[in-house]
């Protein structure tokens, strides 16, 4: 059995971290999606609040998982049985840093591979940072996530103005 | 009438940034710059400050406005009447950024344009961060900025020194 | 009255190009699509089919005139009476390239304006080039380009075959 | 069964494009890499010598296939019931062509994935194009080809000079 | 005598920015690595401590010398009797911003010379950032730093956690 | 003394091509400009012509001396005892390009660094081979090569137009 790992932040999920888990789910037996659990103080959401959002996102598709996690990917890949990592890029990436880590994980951890998929087109300009900016200037995102996620984003910025 | 929006937090008015500006001005019947109301905790001048620099900078073009906004670009061009909105290029750009920001404001209104004016040879390596590092550094940084810009700038490196 | 120029090689054109042109000719009162006369040897259509084409794509604009030209673009500018030149990107563009050319046509012919427009996202990785390796490799190319320009560019590729 | 499709011209194979393969080739249960038949006039061997080439350095590797191909690589990848089209990317890749490409196949055949693969540290900054060079100018590419490409090459080149 | 300068923060030392160090001094007659005294809240080791562990790093090499410094690299270089600013690129440099202050530093004292020297390939991919969050995240870094530095970063972290 | 050795094609040489080279002349005892034998085909001028060119152009220097070459670089450098190969960086330079060559060039001859010297802000956007479109587009180059170079290259090509 293959299992791919798609370790990120998602704070919060988009519809294009969606669609690149869907995608790879499709290729592998198993897809564990991996919400690092950064410290709160530079995210919206908590370590919980992002991996419920993104089960809720995916809840369809059965050979995907949704778990936190807290140390290196490659660590975390090996306790899994996962050889496969899985990295979204988007033309706005910045590829250096990809790079960078694929052969630093490469060093740490010959036996696991890094694929990398590339975000569809209507998701290319979708970032999660853009969301929080547009949201927190009163725009929309409903085109860019789940209607979930929408409205927990909106519930957040206005909170916070208040 | 065409009005065209160049919106930034011009922290501060680099002459690269009036460079533009005043291009855009003449293009246009008028131009609004909007200096964006961004929390001061990571800016070294006031909105306040900041617009009146800029007002400052471009006093003696009739068809340049400075005012400050707080909300999204399109929304506040919307309110204006702008169908324009100005981006200054540097060479040092992250285009990138400059993409999704312009395709995402593309999506939330999609009657406005944005606009790229690549910054003169002269001002390519201009910007504000790096005035602001050479300044603190004890550097001159006259030829960059006007006047009464760089008196401020040292005024305000001095006040942090003491 | 503001006329802009809108230079190309357009082998041939695009919904990404006409998406540019129809954009750029709501801004100003005139759009002129410059078709560049290069040397037939490594295109696949001559100057007069691609001004053809592009002509036909944009038939219902009243405000833009197609033509062709062989000068350097700011001089053909100057003859017209336009003060904007237009350049499409696409975040596949060649960037530094486009630098290079607005910063020397900034010497050469400081009165004009080099303005970028940000190409739509649907067309944000459609290349002239990319179409040609598409229909030599028998791929469908009907959702990149005009019908018209559909059946050109098949019928060119199936006479090179036989 | 999952197979992978690795297209690429491969004038000459590089011990880099022998790394992708055979890292795809532990991942998934069958490898084809695709030589392209291009015209021959720009590289420096045949289709029939590239493939042979390219076989010759995965000999020992059973889920291997090396064939040649002429049509678009999502069209052949149909045909073998590939759901999968491998690239490696380099540093010195030019990340918009592969993504232009990516997303124009994803257009082209929804069905079908491109997952890119980092090129190992070794071999980041060798490409079969530098490596020619190289040989041209009488340097020694030993340490970048297998024995067997090297040889050929320089027979070639000597074989120019004369 | 041609005196170099080699400025940075240098949190901590790598094996990349000792490489630089050994090749640069290798072609000048005495090369002065100047750790710069950045405020300590973003960073994880103190100047003294910065300063130590490049010392202990490049101790066999007599024409190097390690200080800190606090105000413009081009105006400290003026103090050294310096006419040459050394720069370390890595594929992964922030291109844009080295340009920037190349320049910027050329208007500011043009008697002085940036030059830049390529990371070698072993460590194209190794940056002080990464090797920190290796090591929080439980990973080995001693491939990449001394091992000197690969201890102290290991404490610190180790403090951090308890 | 430390040799230092500038290769190219320089067809023809720039104002940014001269400016590297007095400046890198200036770090070292003497610098020569490397003029490479490219097969005419591509070029404007035949090695002879640039090498003349370049001559002019540095007659005032007594440490700089342009001879044409046709074999790697580092095989040259190591014939007149250069142990520095010097390379001019503008923005648009293909970085990535760069690397390649530089780390490949380590690899043949670890005893030869390349420094890289930003380009001026002035000439940032001036290539060869945009000069080249310039003239022949009707354009006037004097700004930004020697007026012998100017006079060289209007000539060459209205000999072409007739």
């Amino acid at each position: 059995m293959t299992v791919a790992l798609y370790p990120g932040s998602f704070d919060p999920v988009t519809n294009g971290h969606i669609d690149v888990a869907v995608r790879a789910a499709a290729l592998f037996d198993k897809l564990v999606v991996a919400v690092y659990k950064t410290p709160p103080k530079n995210l919206v959401f908590t370590t919980e609040e992002r991996v419920k959002m993104f089960k809720e996102a995916v809840k369809g598709y059965r050979n995907i998982r949704v778990v936190p996690y807290g140390e290196l990917s490659v660590k975390f890949a090996d306790k899994l049985g996962a050889k496969i990592l899985i990295r979204g890029l988007r033309m706005g990436s910045d590829f250096e840093r990809e790079f960078d880590m694929a052969l630093m994980n490469k060093t740490m951890a010959p036996h696991i591979e890094t694929l990398c998929i590339m975000t569809s087109a209507d998701n290319q300009f979708v970032s999660s940072s853009l969301l929080k900016e547009v949201i927190a200037g009163g725009g929309s995102i409903d085109n860019f996530v789940p209607d979930h996620v929408a409205i927990a984003l909106k519930k957040r910025y206005l909170a916070r103005k208040t």
